[in-house]
């Protein structure tokens, strides 16, 4: 089993990025955080990688439903998907599966809020897919 | 195998949370982010659950280094440090493990980075509990 959600889109960085947050809207997920991993590498070790932003998604009503069931799972939250160049024309889009939220806690509670959250990035994938 | 690193702070939330900020950057680590997740679940559902602050914790060289071993790892980035209410006398401070990394990617390339996050994330909770 992996732990990521992934999709190879053949379009560029920015382009994936923007349609990224939209389809995370659109399937429900809020925004809540945003690091510019390449950015914030090159100013403080000035390495040069690939452009690659994390968001931070969430989407309340789960992170409820998590938090009940599994008081510690904060620390695997938000939902963090990944925006990541690849070539010119081509960028990766990884979101953390889910799924792997109950095998990491071993906490069958969590088994409808994961279902639930992984159904959703998944459709948010397909929509950047196009 | 758990999936955080944990110390029970007898002190309230807030001395707490500043302790921590203080920990993390005395073992090298920077906050990237920072949620508040009581207040987040408070202004979109009403939620009323105990004061909660998540601090995306980075350690730039062993981004760079993690990233180089497992290019997906960014769905894991930052490390996770998640201050949590318990009274108004206690406060739990919890850590994603870096080994749970390892364990999540099954890439033993990771082995070096995690071990040492672990140690220094190790002394953060004893610096805080000190």
């Amino acid at each position: 089993m992996g732990y990521v959600l992934t999709a190879t889109i053949p379009r560029d960085f920015a382009t994936t990025l923007a349609a990224t947050r939209e389809a995370l809207s659109e399937v429900g997920f809020g925004v809540l955080t945003e690091i510019d991993l390449a950015a914030t590498l090159e100013a403080k070790l000035g390495a040069d990688i690939a452009p690659q932003v994390i968001l931070g998604a969430c989407r309340p009503p789960l992170a409820l439903a998590a938090l009940q069931a599994e008081p510690s799972i904060g620390v695997l939250l938000p939902c963090n998907v990944v925006v990541r160049s690849l070539d010119a024309a081509h960028t990766l889009v990884e979101a953390m599966d889910p799924a792997a939220m109950v095998t990491m806690t071993r906490n069958e509670g969590l088994v409808d809020v994961a279902t639930d959250a992984r159904e959703r990035l998944g459709r948010a994938l397909e929509l950047v897919a196009g």
